[in-house]
């Protein structure tokens, strides 16, 4: 592939849950999302192959494991190794977060890429 | 590995280049560093075969590929396939940016590793 360059404003979203949605940039063996969580929204839990890291930018964003809540705000970061369960949920004024997941989620990029239509 | 969660502020910064300072995390198979110009400072061109995706966070940092700069401002975000040569310079008030390399780069983890003795 060629070298892309984006505003994520300008990224077509598409939604991962109620009130929850993502703008995602694919690479080839990696994938960033840039997520949003409207105010108590919330990602049940779920699990993916797939290896995720991430990064608050905005706001609080929880990652629950294991029934433990991890509160993070801005410049908290994680590894999600592949397959734990995990769900979220966010603070009074939502969340700004990027996700990103190793290998590309084919499922995002169809359901993106469906969407489109 | 298990869950991580961290704040960057927490994470031991190593030197990228003269005045670019780096916080990784670091995955199993790919990895996030949070890098930080100074103003004036810049990254030679080089290449590495590791796939790079990013987004910036604060400031300008200039990303050059095949001699087009491509300014990038907040929340915008870039995939640089592996091996492609590139260069990276930044605005008056330098940078705060976000990398993520596919697969983890191994140089980086033993640098910042040897730097903790």
């Amino acid at each position: 592939m060629e070298p892309v360059f984006v505003h994520f404003d300008e990224v077509r979203p598409f939604e991962l849950a109620e009130g929850v949605i993502g703008r995602p940039l694919f690479g080839e063996g990696a994938m960033l999302n840039v997520i949003e969580f409207e105010p108590g929204a919330t990602v049940p839990l779920h699990s993916h192959p797939h290896e995720q890291l991430g990064l608050v930018l905005r706001g609080m964003q929880a990652l629950v494991v294991d029934d433990v809540a991890h509160e993070l705000g801005p410049m908290e970061g994680y590894v999600l190794p592949g397959g734990v369960e995990h769900s979220a949920y966010c603070g009074p004024d939502g969340a700004l977060v990027l996700d990103v997941f190793r290998p590309v989620r084919d499922d995002y990029r169809d359901r993106w890429e469906s969407e489109s239509a």
